[in-house]
């Protein structure tokens, strides 16, 4: 049992006070729906927490569930009294990412997974308004269950919700704005720290019927601070829905030469930027020839030309990208034949393979399919499900990779991607910057794959590259020790990256501040600004103090507090 | 010459501290971009004002012109130290919309036109970043010198400056995103309040090449704040910027009967959530019969049967939309008779009729030709220009109609746009609501038009309706009773729309307080909300004080104050 859970208090409030928000939480939500004994409280911790056991292990000190807005009014206005801290969580794991733990220990978890209404939807004005509680994997079942011509824009696993992810800045897999979680919101419902009830856009106008269709309202638009902030908690969000398309059609680009990276990025952001093409998916043939002592000194090196002719003599090409096309039959295949045309224009020898053609929506079958359509060497990373907007439930893994394979994820996994500028030079860049950050911070050791990353288009603009070269190490140490280690070793490769000017997009709350010390212009303006804000609406500093790196007056000393 | 104007001083400011101040102002930006005769500042009235040389109109006691990031940070300081309000604005002329006049009469105006460069811009990546004085004009120039092969989506006048468009919410006419100018933003830099700077986004993380390419960075994003805001002035700005498509091509959909505009509705909303289609037109053939008493008395009682026998007897449709489509000849021509092919099996008695297919980028000869491609009794609405991100220096206006005709805009002429949710439902329902706000707020009179009232689908996902109809019996009436007259008239028609459900999404600084007071949910909590965020980064309350609904502690009275 961990050292303290079930009996440590929210920081700053007498055990007398804590009893007394704890009955006026019971009395807003019921008896039955407030947890403080250890065992309730476990699935509030971090499964995979680097500090487990520990005493600064991010633990709550107690959970409610409300079931209504009045309910989260409730609660927020009995913490108010008291200076209870709260830590607002939807539905969902949040794996790799802090699950459900607060940033700060000893605040009390907010749960609102029984507010689970999907409150409108709509098939031809394609937008659905949710509560936090809404899976993607329910919003498909009720969307599948009626018959509804829209798709989801679905995380890997359906048990995420879509309020949460969103709001942590998640992001899929399908057509431009429908990927990019946020961006496809379209207004808010907030219970404000002060228990007041607040609408955005179109929702701060009673009796419009358009709440789904313009965002902005009048004015200036508070709903940026909601994503990854802690200026109120969102009890209910409309997203954009993509209408199903009446055919899906996939393609394989391969490119020879290491060089031709450059124009393949063009090309594909061309495409992108016309809202041709779905996520398109970057990878390396060369991958498989990583075991080869001559190949692996190539890479190292960034030795262009033996890379090349390494790729030659095997017969395969050095890059790859997977295009997917949204439409009917003859737009997608005509839009297909253009990417093709566009490419062979800008390397003219690339290889271009027909795909799957597939009438929407797609069956199970089609789904599960192991086989894929491209000709040897060249593999498919296409998962062909979220492709679909259908939810699974089970991560990703490479093939023929297990939960207990040492090189699959392990109990310590953490997720950090960098956002990198949408170039084949800027990618070229990082991936030589990333193999010297790994040879700084671990002297004597090579980051051999750096040569072949390719980067995640999962944002409409934006290139993301997963920091996975740090793990290789430590990661099978799960000792207190051998984690503390990895944590050092996480928060220094973060410093490197931001001076190299890579910045991470989301973290765990235990790398919060790590992060957003990273966007450091003019001496952390944009925090300071958002720090004057969050005290302006929460002089108590109740809510989710540290979430983002946004310390309210009452908590600012806890900054960093974590990194002793 | 206006009573006061050049000698009025800044609500609150001594003879004294305004004459230290402009001292100071002039020390930053230097004594020729200081000004405060008549003259000089007559530039920066509204010309069309309702209250123009009354001793209540907006005018500026003063205006001062930096020509740089640092010149604006010491204007700001300065005004800081004697509380003097500062209006910022960028270039362009904000027609329709208050001009460059401010929310508080004696502000000082800060005009941003001199800050007038294009920083960045890439036509692989596809994006600019610019200063606040660059017009479209100027970037449109900027792209075709160098060939750049990047589109903008230009407001209707090419004198408008990107900056100031977006942070008013403008909108445009090209592909789904793109013409949401605010939400097709990636990045600011923000002089704050206090003279700080700050940059949002990628932008906070020095050294970042990504800052045009993912726009939330980490953490909260206060970008949302600055659009119709007053929390800071915008110095920079990202703009995403649409690839030149290889092919333009459009097409015409008429369907028969007035019923028939909801199925039409419907398959529009699905091919433009896909991305398939360019902004649609809609309109009304039967326009034109407006002068027939049948069809008019018809056309008051919303009398289906009728309206539909009397198109039918004058062998015409009762709707129509123009489709354009943006990407490769086979393509764009794909899209075409997909959209053909869904009409057709929503309203089978719909025509659909080929219009231009032209190679991109177009000729101005092509742009300018006069004629439309369709057979008589339909016309084409489309503007060509902006269609192809063209820049022109005129303003629209009906065939056939000069500035000088009644019908066309006249002197008090102000933009009012509701926000109507996107279905033929909604559409029918908003021509009925509008006509009876017209009945009641003009006893014995008609909205004769009102049941052919089409959608403007400017913003990607939302339905605006032009609240032209309140303009009839007074626009020509140019007295200064007269235009009262009109002021009074707009007030009341805001608020019987509000209170049918339709929030104003854009609106002169005369009318911001009215609109802000129709997003009244919970007792206004978005204003309220709004103005505690205010008062903490601006206690001075020195910037546009006003703007957008949202007044500062210090001039918080002013609110509503025009409406005496």
């Amino acid at each position: 049992m961990a050292a303290g859970v079930g009996t440590i208090l929210p920081p700053g409030v007498s055990a007398d006070d804590f009893a007394a928000v704890l009955r006026q939480f019971e009395a807003a939500v019921g008896k039955d729906w407030v947890f403080t004994n250890d065992e309730d409280i476990h699935p509030y911790r971090d499964y995979f927490s680097i500090l487990k056991d520990q005493n600064d292990e991010l633990v709550p000190s107690a959970a409610v569930c409300p079931a209504s807005v009045e309910e989260v009014q409730a609660v927020v206005r009995a913490a108010n009294r008291f200076k209870v801290p709260l830590y607002a969580i939807s539905t969902g794991k949040n794996f790799a990412y802090g699950g459900p733990a607060p940033n700060l220990r000893g605040s009390v978890t907010v749960d609102l997974k029984r507010m689970n209404r999907v409150l409108e939807i709509d098939e031809r004005r394609n937008f659905a308004l949710v509560e936090p509680g809404v899976s993607y994997m329910d919003l498909y079942r009720y969307i599948e269950e009626r018959g509804l011509k829209v798709m989801i824009d679905t995380a890997d696993v359906g048990w995420g919700g879509l309020m949460g992810n969103a709001l942590d800045r998640g992001l899929g897999y399908t057509l431009g704005l429908y990927r990019d979680h946020i961006s496809a919101h379209y207004g808010m419902e907030v219970v404000l720290p002060d228990g007041e009830l607040m609408r955005t856009g179109m929702g701060a106008m009673p009796g419009s019927k358009a709440w789904q269709e313009y965002k902005h309202g009048f004015g200036p638009d508070p709903s940026g601070l909601f994503a990854q902030g802690n200026y109120g908690i969102v009890v209910k969000m409309g997203f954009r829905l993509m209408p199903r398309p009446e055919h899906w059609r996939t393609g394989l680009i391969t490119v020879p030469k290491r060089a031709d990276f450059i124009p393949l990025v063009d090309t594909v952001n061309y495409l992108s930027d016309l809202f041709v093409i779905g996520e398109p998916l970057y990878s390396s043939p060369l991958q498989s020839l990583l075991t080869d002592p001559e190949f692996q000194k190539a890479a190292i090196a960034f030795d262009e030309a033996a890379l090349d002719r390494i790729a030659a003599a095997n017969n395969r090409h050095s890059w790859q990208v997977e295009l997917q096309f949204y439409g009917s039959e003859k737009s997608t295949l005509a839009n297909w034949e253009w990417a093709k045309e566009l490419i062979l224009r800008a390397v003219p020898q690339a290889n271009c393979f027909d795909g799957d053609s597939l009438k929407v929506p797609v069956t199970q079958a089609q789904i599960d399919a192991a086989e894929h359509p491209y000709p040897a060497p060249y593999t498919s990373v296409m998962r062909r499900n979220v492709m679909h907007g259908v939810p699974k439930l089970y991560m990703w893994r490479s093939p023929g990779r297990t939960d207990n394979d040492p090189n699959s994820w392990n109990e310590t996994h953490i997720g950090l991607f960098s956002v990198v500028a949408r170039s084949g030079e800027a990618v070229f860049q990082a991936q030589k910057d990333f193999a010297d950050v790994v040879r700084r911070s671990r002297p004597g050791e090579q980051y051999v794959s750096a040569a072949l990353i390719t980067p995640l288009q999962w944002h409409q603009f934006g290139f993301f590259i997963g920091n996975s070269f740090f793990g290789t190490a430590t990661r099978n140490d799960n000792s207190p020790e051998g984690k503390l280690k990895q944590l050092k070793e996480l928060r220094a490769v973060l410093k490197m990256n931001a001076q190299l000017g890579y910045g991470d997009y989301r973290a765990p709350p235990i790398l919060q501040d790590d992060v957003a010390d990273q966007y450091s212009f003019n001496n952390h303006q944009l925090r300071r600004f958002n720090e004057a804000l969050k005290d302006a609406i929460d002089p108590n500093g109740i809510l989710s103090p540290g979430r983002g790196g946004i310390w309210p007056k009452a908590h600012r000393a806890n900054r960093g507090a974590l990194r002793k």
